[in-house]
């Protein structure tokens, strides 16, 4: 069973310059913070750096030593712009090597595909040491090596990813988290939400204004690692809303 | 005009628990990141970070020195869990006061809308010594404080935050780009793109594959702050491709 005083921690590290030139919309972020909540893992900080493999390499230091666990996306393809496991050996000061999982893994997949040049057998290099991580949508399999996920870029090749591993992090209570919606300016509530919060050990209410249909709302999403804990605090809130004269939306608006 | 020798660089701070724990997407990343490229400005970091004071702190003091701008969105509304003011403030070592000119646009835009109560006024306090940004979608403005910018966290928001700043920040040549598809695996073609790369100095080619309509294809983008290289490294490029019996669709597939 899971500890509940232990709160276990990943790190995101997105590469790639298309992702700091706007031309790309990054959807990693979510898919992975989405999927380690269902771990029990919680993802506390991200970051985005070019393909640039000083940037890599600080990074990679500094948040695989912080975290339980660090996950990267992008930069394990095969062309020149391709420099993510290069970095990550250099960061662990190891060196890079061909592994034979990943070669066999290539050689078929690429049988009726051309054939696996040199450029293709670029994708079976690891850091020395490395495992494999399951490719359930093309050739390419992820890396693991120690706590540290090389994972594709490509947002439903990295899903596959994630899905294979689903299961196999030790993590701790998953996050738990409630939405109530209302058409109310947060600012006129902020005291309330402030107070429930602080009667509630244990939770976190989070307020997400919007303005929608000529009018103002906001949804409110209260977490906790408990149930109870966390229908308490909703109750309250909900109650407190009421009080004021607003209709509660459950779910959110 | 713009030094060609010198390359300006800004880093963005995204805070915010939603972020993080998968329930928004995030859409700022991209909406600065093409905004600097206009400016002539390169994004060259971005981190996610949760809504806690540390950790804000911690982000904002490495960053804020290592670029000649530092954005963040996110934490300025007037709830309990925005705290981005009183984190950037500690950051800098400087105390937190009300700005008088904020306090007027907000009194001002809360006059129909029920007053300018004590939590709204939070809307108003920024680091000692700030100027304000204009918000013109709604009330509470963004603020400057040196090199620093701190914009809200919703996007549309955001988004007229940054308009207004257009034009007035100190940039260099703006970057370049031209992109050109290709129905071809990437892996066919990377030796050609590398060495595409290094013929052209100053151009950086991103490739970015996608499977599609059942088949592979990828684009390829080339950056440069130079229209003349970039459009040599374009014509090379294409050039290449058609040579191995590949059709390019300029503009990208």
């Amino acid at each position: 069973m899971a500890d509940p005083t232990r709160t276990w921690t990943a790190a995101l590290i997105v590469i790639g310059d298309e992702i700091l030139s706007g031309r790309t919309q990054d959807k990693n972020v979510s898919q992975v913070a989405t999927w380690l909540n269902v771990q029990g893992i919680r993802l506390r900080e991200v970051r985005v750096v070019a393909d640039d493999r000083q940037a890599i390499i600080e990074a990679v230091n500094i948040l695989r030593v912080g975290n339980d666990y660090l996950f990267t996306t992008g930069g394990i393809g095969p062309t020149h712009d391709d420099i993510t496991v290069d970095a990550i050996a250099a960061a662990l000061g190891v060196g890079v090597e061909i592994h034979e999982g990943a070669r066999a893994i290539l050689s078929a997949y690429y049988k009726t595909r051309g054939g696996l040049t040199e450029a293709r057998l670029r994708m079976a290099r690891v850091p020395a040491g490395a495992s494999l991580i399951e490719n359930r949508m093309s050739g390419a399999p992820g890396i693991r090596h120690g706590n540290i996920f090389i994972m594709a870029g490509v947002p439903h090749i990295t899903a596959g990813m994630l899905e294979s591993l689903t299961g196999t992090l030790e993590g701790g209570l998953p996050l738990l988290s409630a939405t109530i919606g209302c058409w109310v300016a947060e600012s006129e509530i902020a005291d309330l939400l402030g107070a429930t919060e602080r009667a509630h050990e244990g939770c976190q209410i989070g307020s997400y204004p919007f303005f929608r249909e000529g009018r103002t709302g906001a949804n409110f999403v209260v977490r906790s690692t408990s149930q109870e804990t966390l229908d308490a605090c909703v109750t309250a809130l909900s109650t407190g809303l009421e009080q004021g004269g607003w209709t509660v939306h459950p779910g959110g608006i």
